[in-house]
């Protein structure tokens, strides 16, 4: 136990807010090497601190087994979102209290990539192919991390046959929760123009208004779908409205609204995208869509499998299979081969004080070894 | 001609961009007091420069006739809309050019004014008793102009029989309409609060846009009235949507929407912020009123025949009685006598270059004589 809090407390210590670079790194390289593990790191983007351009590292570490063998990879990030304030000790100097230990990433997710790391120290390097996926660039705008580490991972010809996501997963106790999907992120910016006028001459202008309202009542109204098996159904949130006209007697030129919506494996960012312009465009108006990630599904099957049975071996419960909550990397690791996410009590993920229990991480380090083990008979 | 058009010179060279105090007020007084005018004036309102509760001055002016004759009363404006830029002269530097007279106020009001004067020469004082109602605050706020001056008023029992509102109502030529009514004017805040929360948790949230939106839409598709004999449709603008959410995921706590009613004398102000606040509770929202004028109507009659024969023997034009356009102080005094508007052509009004032809300002004189005589007949 008192090792893989070891390894928890110099990745908490390592600060590494969203993006990261650098020393955190440098302890996951150090952590890993010894293992018999060939690390590589790169950064990528250019561009100025607090800009989405803003240099990201990547790493990814393999140890081949044997010809033939399977390939089963972990995934995960090493950034953190900033600390915030009011916290009892320094979000940045792990300290156990009790049976906790605090600091910032302690459950999403440098907890769970210590879980790890100590977890193939009991994986023999004769089972098969072990491989780490890490980015720095997960908690931020996610431009230039695990999806250039799957550009690296294809053009060096890494094919894992399962990856595992380290993400928080459970939510009252340990294991009680993996996810074997997540819905899918577009949002939508609307816009509809008009003629700007005097409120007494109505005749003479063209109020936008009331073609927005009828648009958004109408897309409010849309029933995208009644779920699936393993989906909710798929939600849409009007999320902004924005005309800023200070004038009481002028009618304004311009109306604009954001819509966000969460879809399930029926839609895609495209369908929808179409859908909802077609809906702006008849009400006058234009629909400008930013897809922030399609949706993924890895069902039930061999792969949950193996994560229940060795959730059960460890903790007597049984890991609900589920797909709700918000993005993560698995959105793009699916392209790849199927991947769920597994990892901590997410209770206080983001938030003041965040912290894990260490004998949680006793637990996940154990987990993850069976379900390594298991993936790759 | 001369004579008026000096007038309206005096008048345009004392610059008073609203609200308007002093030497604009000293020339009026000036004007009216060799005429036999007794003349009061007042300043209210003690707030800084450029506040609602700036000082406005007001004055009152009246030669009395013999016993038991009649009251008329000119009412007006001496306060300005801002120049503005662009001007070929000075804004507050009265200029001819051709047959044009230029400066702010040429038209609204300061050469209505200088007709009134000019008029009141030729009506001699055994014809009845004649005032001047004239503030220095209707283009701003209007809290302490006309309002303040019919309680002074009142309470010195000064009880016109008709007023003529010199507002510049002539759209094409001089004579081509007056004004027997206006409509009235609300602003309504509309305010719905929820909870906010993150969009891929709605049912943790209570999103107020939706109710929002369906609320604007049942306001939107009010039918107020079908229009009267003598007035055009009441008619509900949305003029405003605000949100202010940046943040894509976030279901916001609040939406606010405003909107702006011109209504004819179906309605009141009272009535329809009932009307509304009762939709906008039905949606779950609040309704906040600001009433800023009630409608008035003198219909067709007596009055609009003393206006309408003057304006044919000086024009050969039959003016048109409407009730289009915005609020004018006619909304206040309506509640003393019969008040009609009636003045010279706006088509530069409020605008660059507000200039107004020095015929009209000879022919209108005469009009106003007219009107005065046989409304004292
Ligand atoms: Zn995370
Ligand atoms: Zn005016």
């Amino acid at each position: 136990m008192t090792e893989v809090l070891d390894l928890a407390k110099r990745l908490i210590a390592a600060e590494s807010v969203t993006p990261a670079t650098g020393s955190v790194f440098d302890e996951l390289q150090a952590m890993l090497e010894p293992l018999g593990f060939e690390v590589t790191r790169f950064t990528r983007g250019d561009g100025e601190e607090g800009s989405p351009e803003a240099p990201v590292e990547n790493l990814f570490a393999i140890r081949r087994g044997p010809e033939e063998s399977k390939h089963f990879s972990f995934a995960g990030h090493l950034d953190v979102v900033p600390p915030g304030g009011g916290w009892a000790s320094g979000a940045f100097e792990p300290e156990v209290r009790g049976e906790l230990l605090y600091g910032r990433g302690a459950v999403d997710m440098k907890g769970a990539i210590a879980c790890m790391v100590e977890a193939v120290k009991d994986v023999p390097a004769e089972a098969g192919t072990i491989s780490f996926i890490i980015t720095g660039d997960e908690e931020g705008p996610a431009l230039h991390g695990t999806r250039a580490l799957i550009d690296f991972m294809r053009a060096e010809g890494h094919q894992p046959d399962l990856c595992l996501v380290g993400e928080p997963t459970s939510v009252n106790r340990l294991g009680d929760m993996m996810k074997i999907g997540r819905r899918g992120s577009v949002n939508i910016w609307l816009e509809v123009e008009g003629t700007q006028g005097h409120v007494a001459y109505p005749h003479l202008a063209e109020n936008p208004i009331p073609k927005l309202v009828a648009m958004l009542a109408e897309l409010d109204a849309l029933v995208l779908d009644e779920g699936t098996d393993w989906f909710q159904p798929s939600n849409l949130e009007i999320t902004d409205l924005e005309v800023g006209n200070m004038a009481h007697n002028v009618i304004p030129a311009k109306a604009e609204a954001r819509i966000s919506i969460r879809f399930n494996d029926l839609h895609s960012g495209a369908s929808l995208s179409e859908k909802v312009g077609a809906i702006a465009e008849k009400h006058g108006g234009i629909a400008k869509p930013i897809i922030s990630g399609e949706p993924f599904l890895t069902p039930p099957g061999e792969f949950s499998d193996i994560i229940a049975r060795a959730v059960k071996d460890a903790t007597g419960v049984d890991p609900e299979p589920s797909t709700t909550g918000g993005t993560s990397d698995a959105r793009f690791l699916r392209s790849v081969c199927p991947v769920i996410e597994f990892g901590l009590v997410n209770a206080t993920m983001h938030k003041r004080d965040e912290a894990v229990a260490i004998e949680d991480l006793s637990t996940l380090s154990r987990i993850y070894t069976a379900i390594a083990k298991d993936a790759l008979a």
